[in-house]
């Protein structure tokens, strides 16, 4: 099972056509890579890099533009199997921060000389750096920047159209093996050098299938309002509250009411915006894809390996819910059932 | 109660006088704070300026060099009271990034323009520009390289000397409001842009007095190898154990133990090298000060509102226990009693 979202936040109707069809495209990517017997981490990035590459996103070509008018990124990306996290925060120039992300995962794994150690965070020019060395693809700035993230910064002086559409994605293989993505251009307007949610442990991803013969796996991939994540360090917190829970929904849904809505690290704030992207399967190889947003709506897709097309939605509040946008939670979900014994690694559904 | 830290690591026996002047320097200058009417915020921000200032220290001046030879500092505080943090990494050139943090910290209480999120956490270039807008002291590159950090650049073929001596203070107040602040340089030969626990939320420093009628006020700072402790977010780990517990100094052994030695994030590490200082008071006005290492020694100080001068110690190992250095913890502390009815904010003694 892969899933993706590309964010949660306010998705005018006449773009919902747009957002599926990048989710539903984004979702092939990332089941290319495991049909090819690619690991769950590898699908994630092959995932996201598509979300990043599309000017739809607020995540690298088309990210949100700093107040200087400058694309800085943040990505990261987790590995369940080893616990290992990378990251990379306010980058510049980097075409696919999520791939810079996963160079920085994968080199902790490489013995480092004697007492040196491998970094789990890089950021700014050292990280270009980084990226320069490990022949990423590396741009101008004006090469991120797209007409539309032009308009929104000259709508300064306006009232500011806060656009939150980090994307992110989580992954499951068919021996329960998780991983998870995100990648953000951050806040509209942010302060040259800001890092948020997307570039830091615990905050934008997770990801956990180390004991899986004695626990559940999860990951999980969060999108938002960066340092309201960064404070909750809601990635871990929502993988903690759904390990050996009974429901996964129900369980989705009380984390982030509890951990983020009714947080006391955010009794300042009043208006609450965050969406998650999870995937949990139980010891017993019970499966569930789910979502949970308290902004107007979430673009979400997901795709199991048994099927044709991906399936995309935009997630939204009914009409009679909207006064609570900011401060109560809604979430969905989809059943699967991860099919051990089956030796083509596919998986059997159910529901 | 203010309490400092000058690193966990190998304290050379023939630097020990230098090690605990400093520390004593540092107490004094945050206590000054205290004792005028400022907050435990502005104090542990005192103190550690002191540190960053003085070369013997793994911070500021003197910081360690990354492998292309400049100083790049991480560093951030937390206030108790409100639950917020600022924090700066890989930031080149400025003289306290502790202030910068600071800076940071406080701008999160400004209201900002609609839409708008103040950053909680700033790196590299644009770090620098923000700590220029805020006119704090800016250096040249060089004059944050002290001679001993250039020497130990030039022992780069040899078996790199991991200098660990990050720096940090934790801070009650007569009320029972708590702070706590963190600073480093980083890992001997760093890559650029890495980014260590010192910059980051639940890693370096954690303080929380929010509830302090219902809960105990506890405020940690973190050092040790930085990846390692942002894997276990220590900070936080060890404040969420040490909340409501019945004896602290156990309690941090514990922690330290189960979160850190034996922790599941760590499974792939074979020297585990950590150190905390912790400052805890009950709802009931027992105060106690700790620390706890798995390295070889840890440099401490600490002074109370009615002490003529600092204490300071280096805690060590003993040396039939140096076998057990990165695999298990020893910890100590010192109790402390905080009279809330005394109107001149002075604090009774006890133990």
């Amino acid at each position: 099972m892969i899933a993706v979202h590309c964010g949660a936040g306010s998705h005018s109707t006449k773009h919902h056509v747009k957002y599926n069809k990048l989710c539903s495209k984004a979702c092939r990517a990332g089941m290319e890579v495991i049909k090819a017997g690619g690991s769950a981490l590898e699908a994630v990035r092959a995932a996201v890099i598509i979300l990043e590459n599309d000017p739809l996103s607020n995540a690298g070509y088309g990210s949100n533009l700093t107040v200087e008018g400058r694309v800085e990124c943040d990505a990261s990306v987790m590995n369940g199997d080893n616990l290992l996290f990378g990251g990379c925060g306010s980058v510049p120039k980097v075409k696919n921060p999520v791939a810079l992300a996963y160079e920085i995962c994968q080199k902790q794994l490489v013995e480092q000389p004697s007492g040196l150690v491998a970094p789990s965070l890089l950021v700014g020019s050292g990280a270009l750096k980084h990226a320069r060395s490990k022949s990423l693809k590396i741009v101008k700035n004006k090469d991120l920047v797209s007409p539309k993230a032009e308009r929104q910064m000259r709508k300064y002086l306006g009232i500011v159209n806060v656009k939150l559409d980090t994307v992110g994605a989580v992954c499951v293989d068919s021996t329960g093996c998780v991983a998870s993505a995100c990648s953000s251009g951050g806040l509209l307007l942010k302060s040259p050098g800001r890092v948020g949610q997307a570039a830091l442990y615990g905050c934008g991803v997770w990801a956990d299938s180390w004991a899986k013969k004695s626990e559940d796996s999860v990951a999980v991939s969060t999108t938002g309002c960066g340092e309201h994540l960064v404070q909750t360090q809601l990635a871990k917190e929502i993988s903690d509250d759904l390990k050996n829970c009974s429901c996964p929904v129900t369980a989705l849904y009380s984390s982030m009411t509890n951990k983020f809505i009714n947080s006391r690290y955010l009794h300042r704030i009043k208006e609450k915006n965050a969406g998650a992207l999870a995937v949990h399967v139980s010891k017993t190889g019970e499966g569930t894809v789910l979502w949970g947003h308290s902004t107007e709506s979430m673009s979400v897709g997901y795709m199991r390996i048994s099927d044709a097309k991906p399936k995309t939605l935009i997630s939204t509040f009914s009409s009679d819910e909207r006064v609570k946008i900011g401060s109560t939670v809604t979430v969905g979900g989809n059943n699967f059932y991860l099919s051990e014994s089956s030796s083509d690694a596919s998986m059997e559904l159910q529901a």
